[in-house]
C-alpha cells in the first residue's frame, strides 16, 4: 500500500511523519490532491498561511512501468484564485516518488522564522534540512548545484525565485530525463504555497528503485502493449505532437480565427508563422537541438525537445505551444529565439508562462510596454526574477497588472488569466475556462480536440450547440485522467479509439486488482470535480464566478466577428449530470 | 420634486439628460446611491468599465436649513471589493446641490479615449467641458486653479492624481467652507471609479441658491431648534468633539487595548499619548490653527479643525482620529506633525487614509519599511502621487499589498482594510467589519459607541453577548442617517436622547410632509441594507464573505488577550431581523 508522508514545516525542527494511504487509497494525483484538500484544509484560510497544506502526488500508475505514466500533480488552496488548486507536469520525479511507494507528500505548517528547507527522500527515508544557501537560486542554479552534492541519480522538485517571493504566477518545477528543470506546475500560483512551507527543493534519489509490481503481470504487459500501439497510430499522438510538439498548433489556430492576439483583440496573429511549430522544429534540426524527445521516462508521444540558440548552444527545451503564444504571439512578438529566451527565464525563476505572459500583455494594453516589444518583454521578466516593484506587480498574474494599471479589459476566470485559444473563436474552451474549478484554465477540458482537431467527432467552434455537453464530458474524463498520472495527450487516442480506452483500463484494471469499466472511470472523474467545487464553494465561491469577463460577451472576435454565446443558465448546466 | 442629472460619459461629447427623481423619490445619500445601483448596474460589470455607474447624492435634508445635513454620498461598484459601495463626507457640495433641487448625478458609461473633463452646475444648467490641462494634478492644486477661473463662490468635488490612475485607495475629495479639498468619502476606491469616467472635478456655483423651502416651515425650523439644543447638551456632540475632535478617541481607545498597533499586532501603543487629540488640539491653539470649526454651513457639532505646521502656516485640516492611527499608531509612528503631513498628501493625492495607512503597515510587516518610519511613509505617499510602480502597490490598499510582498497576515474583510479599532478589544465593531456590505467599515454600524463610549448603553467590549443584536441595530440606524444628508455623528445624541431622535424626524416630516416614526426610520434602514446585500449577493459575494481572516479567531490580542469570539453561525443572524 502506498504511503502518505506528512511534514509539519511549522515544527521548530520539521516533523516527518509517515503514514498509509488508508481512506484515501483509491485516489491518485489530481484525485489526492483534492481529497486530500477537500477533506482537511480549511476552504476559507490564508493560500499562503499556516493553514494551507501543499500536496505533491504522482498518479495511480506513476512507478508503475507503463507508457506515459509520468505526470505528477500538485494541489493547494491557490493564492491566484482563492479556490482548490491541481497543477501537473510531466518529468522525473512523478515516477521515482511512485516507484519509492509514496502516494503523496503533504507539506503541513509555516516556519515561524524565514528560513529554507530541502527535503531529501529515497530508500533510506526522508529528511529535512535548512538551507539557506540555497536562496533566491534560480532553478537550473539549483539544480546544478543539487547536481555537485548529489550526482546525477536524481530527481528533483523546486521552487525558483518566484515561489519564494511567494509570487501568485509562481510554479513548481520537474527535473526532466536530462535532469533540467523544464517541466512545470505551472498554474494558479502553486510554487507561492511551497515557497510559502518554506521548501525550495524534495531531491528524490533514483538509485536502487524498481518499477512497481502490477497485481497481474501478464495481463500488464498486454494492456501496455494495446495502449502503446493504439497511441502510436492515431495522427495526432503518433505523427503531429513528435514531430513538431505542441506548437504545431500555433498555424491551426491562427487558421481557424481562435488565436488571440493584441490581449484578446483579435483572432489572428500576422506573425503567427514565424513562430509556428514548423519553424522551430527546423531550428531544433539545424542547430544541433532535438524537435523529438520525451518528457519522462516511459514516455512514447515524444511531444518535447530541445531548443538550441543561434550559436547552437542548449537554450531552453522545446517551448510549448501556450507558451508561444503567451509571450509572443498574444504580445504581438514574433521573434521565436527571443520567446524562447522567454521560456528559458520563466523556467529558472519558476513562472508561469501562461500568467505572466498574459500579465505582461494587459501591462502592453496599459501602455507599460510597446505591443512586440520582446526585449521589453525579457526585461520584465528579469525584473521578475530581481523582485523590483513592476516585477512583482507582473509576477502576481493578469488581475493583479490590470489593477496596478487601471485596465479593465482583462481575460480572467476565478483570477487566472486565459490561455491560448479565444472563446470566441471555440466556443467550447469558452465553457471550459468559465466553468471549470480550477479558473480559466484549456486542459480542465480541452474542447479544441472536438471544435478544432476532430477528435472525439467535431462540434462546430463558432455555434454553442453541443458544447456545454462537450466541456462537461471533457472536464469529467480529464478529472479522472489526471489523477492517473498519465499524460493527458492520451486522450487524442482516447476519444477516438475505443480499444485504446479499453487498454487504458485495463492497465489500471491489472495493475491494482479493479475491474473498473468506463462508466466507473466517469464516476471517478465526477467525484473528483465534485470535491473540488465543493471546496470552492465552501471558500464562498458562487455560480457568478463561472462566467467570462463581460468584454467577451460584448467585444465581437475578428475574423469571424463572433461573442462568447452562452447564457448564464446555460452554463450552469454544464454540471448538472 | 429632485431631479436625476445623468451624464453618458461614453459619448464623443458627453450627454447630459435631466429627469425628475421618480422611482427614487423616498431616497437621498446612501439610500439613493444604493437604490440607482442596486436596480441600474450589472454587480458583475468590471469596476472601472463602461458598465459601471458612479452616482454622487446628497441627503434628503441636504439644502434645507436644518443643522448637520452636509453629508454628500457617493455610490458605485467598488474596485476594492467588488461589491456595493456608498463613501460619504462633509464639506460643501452637499448642500449647493440640494439647493439646486439636484437629488443626484449619475455618470455613466467611459470616455473611448483618455481625456479629462470638468463638470459645471449651476443656476444655469451643466455643462461637461473637456480639460486635459486638469491632468495629474492634485486637489490642492486643482481647486487653486478652478478658483482663479470661477472665483470663490463655488464647492469642488474632484479627484487627484490617485483617481485618475484608478488605485484601489482613491478617493473623492469635496471641499469645506474654507474652499479647501479636506472631506473626503474615502473607502473603497470610489475616486478610481470617478477617474475611470474621465471626471477630474465638478464645480458647483453656489451663487443665487437658497434654502430649500420646507412643506411646513413653522413646524421645521421649531424641530430644528429641538434638535440643535439636544446635540448641544449630549457630552459627546457637546463637548468632546467640539474641543478635540474625534481624535480625542486615540487616549480613550488605547486605554481599554483596543488600539490596534504592530498591523494589530498589540492593542496599546506606546506613543499614543503623542499622537492624542489633546496634544493635537493644544498645537493648533499654540500655532494659530483652530481646534474647533465645522467643516460645512450649519455644522453646530464643529468636531473639524485647521492644523498648522510649527511656523504657523496651514499645513492640513484637523486629521481625524482613524487618519492618526492609520498613518501614525498602527505604523508605530508618534510624531504628530508627520502624520499632519501624511494628512494633507493623502487629501491632496486623493487617497483613503486609512487604507493607505493599512497598506503602509503591511508593508512594514514585509520589511519594506522599519516599524515608526515617518519619512518613509511620507516617501510613500509621494511615490502614489509619481505613480511609481511601489507607489502603485501601495494606493491599492492593503490587500493589494500584502500579495505583493507575500503577507499572510492581512486586516481586510471584503477585500478593504480596517479601521482603527481591534475587533478583538471591541467584539462589536468585529461583527460590524465582518457583516457590513460594505467591507470593514467602522461607520456602518459603530459599536464604539457602545462597547466604550457608553452611548446607547453599555455592552461589554470583551464579551459577544449583545453584540450581534448591537451591531444590527447600529447598521440599520446608520443607513437610515446616511441617507438622510445628516452627520453620523448625531447619533451620539440620537441613541442616549429620545427627544432629540424624535426631533431629528420632525426635520424629516415637516419638510417632506411625511409622518415617518421611529419604525418607519428602521424601516427605511433595513430596505437600504436589503438593497445593498442583494447586489452583493448577485456579485456572488455569500456569507463566506462576513468573516474576519482567520488570525483575528487565533492570535489573542494583548493586554486582554482577547481573541475574536464568534461562530460562523453568530454573525449570519445579523441581518436576520
Amino acid at each position: 500500500m502506498r504511503r502518505l508522508i506528512r511534514i509539519n514545516m511549522g515544527a521548530e525542527n520539521p516533523e516527518v511523519r509517515e503514514e498509509p494511504i488508508g481512506k484515501y487509497e483509491r485516489y491518485g494525483g489530481r484525485g489526492l490532491t483534492s481529497a486530500i484538500l477537500s477533506s482537511e484544509v480549511d476552504p476559507l484560510c490564508h493560500p499562503l498561511g499556516e493553514d494551507n497544506k501543499f500536496v505533491i502526488a504522482p498518479g495511480l500508475l506513476s512507478g508503475s512501468a507503463s507508457a506515459m505514466s509520468g505526470r505528477i500533480s500538485v494541489g493547494c488552496k491557490s493564492p491566484l484564485t482563492g479556490g482548490i488548486k491541481e497543477a501537473n507536469a510531466g518529468g522525473q520525479p512523478s515516477q521515482v516518488l511512485g516507484r519509492l511507494g509514496i502516494g503523496a507528500i503533504v507539506l503541513e505548517g509555516k516556519p515561524k522564522k524565514g528560513d529554507l528547507y530541502k527535503i531529501e527522500i529515497g530508500r533510506s527515508g526522508v529528511k529535512v534540512i535548512k538551507d539557506n544557501s540555497l536562496k533566491m537560486l534560480t532553478n537550473y542554479e539549483l539544480v546544478d548545484k543539487l547536481k555537485k552534492e548529489y550526482g546525477e541519480k536524481i530527481a528533483v522538485i523546486s521552487i525558483g525565485p518566484a515561489g519564494e517571493m511567494r509570487l501568485s504566477a509562481a510554479s513548481v518545477a520537474c527535473t526532466d530525463m536530462e535532469l533540467r528543470p523544464t517541466r512545470h506546475c505551472g498554474r494558479g500560483g502553486v510554487g507561492a504555497v511551497m515557497g510559502s512551507k518554506g521548501v525550495k527543493a524534495i531531491i528524490i534519489d533514483d538509485s536502487d528503485t524498481k518499477h512497481l509490481e502490477p497485481k497481474d503481470s501478464e495481463a500488464f504487459k498486454d494492456a501496455n502493449k494495446r495502449f502503446v500501439s493504439g497511441l502510436q497510430k492515431h495522427p495526432v499522438t503518433g505523427q503531429g505532437l513528435p514531430a513538431y510538439g505542441t506548437n504545431i498548433l500555433t498555424n491551426i489556430i491562427n487558421e481557424v480565427g481562435a488565436y488571440p492576439t493584441y490581449n484578446f483583440k483579435e483572432g489572428q496573429f500576422a506573425g503567427a508563422r514565424k513562430i509556428s511549430g514548423e519553424v522551430q522544429a527546423q531550428f531544433e534540426k539545424d542547430r544541433g537541438g532535438n524537435p523529438t524527445h520525451g518528457c519522462h521516462r516511459g514516455c512514447v508521444i515524444r511531444c518535447s525537445g530541445i531548443y538550441h540558440d543561434k550559436d547552437g548552444h542548449y537554450l531552453t527545451k522545446q517551448p510549448e505551444y501556450e507558451t508561444v503564444w503567451s509571450l509572443g504571439g498574444n504580445c504581438a512578438i514574433d521573434d521565436i529565439d527571443k520567446i524562447a529566451m522567454m521560456d528559458f527565464l520563466c523556467d529558472t525563476i519558476g513562472l508561469d508562462t501562461i500568467e505572466v505572459g498574459v500579465a505582461i500583455s494587459v501591462a502592453m494594453e496599459a501602455g507599460i510596454l510597446k505591443w512586440g516589444d520582446a526585449d521589453g518583454s525579457i526585461r520584465l521578466l528579469n525584473e521578475i526574477k530581481e523582485g523590483t516593484y513592476l516585477g512583482r506587480i507582473i509576477g502576481n498574474g493578469a488581475e493583479y497588472t490590470g489593477k496596478a494599471f487601471g485596465v479593465d479589459r482583462v481575460p480572467v476566470v476565478k483570477g487566472q488569466g486565459f490561455p491560448a485559444y479565444d472563446p470566441r473563436g471555440s466556443q467550447g474552451i469558452g465553457v471550459t475556462y468559465a466553468t471549470s474549478p480550477m479558473g480559466a484554465d484549456h486542459t480542465a477540458g480541452y474542447a479544441i480536440a472536438t471544435n478544432v482537431l476532430k477528435c472525439g467527432g467535431f462540434v462546430d467552434p463558432l455555434k454553442p450547440e453541443g458544447q456545454i455537453e462537450l466541456s462537461r464530458n471533457l472536464q469529467i474524463a480529464t478529472a479522472f485522467i489526471d489523477s492517473t498520472g498519465m499524460c493527458l495527450f492520451i486522450a487524442f487516442a482516447l476519444l477516438d479509439q475505443q480499444d485504446t480506452f479499453q487498454a487504458f483500463l485495463d492497465l489500471l484494471n491489472s495493475f491494482y486488482g479493479w475491474n473498473m469499466t468506463v462508466d466507473d472511470a466517469l464516476e471517478y472523474g465526477k467525484d473528483v470535480l465534485k470535491m473540488e467545487r465543493e471546496f470552492n464553494v465552501r471558500a464562498g465561491f458562487t455560480s457568478h464566478k463561472d462566467r467570462l469577463p463581460k468584454f467577451f460577451y460584448k467585444e465581437a472576435l475578428p475574423p469571424h466577428n463572433k461573442v462568447f454565446m452562452f447564457e448564464d443558465e446555460e452554463l450552469d448546466k454544464v454540471f448538472n449530470w
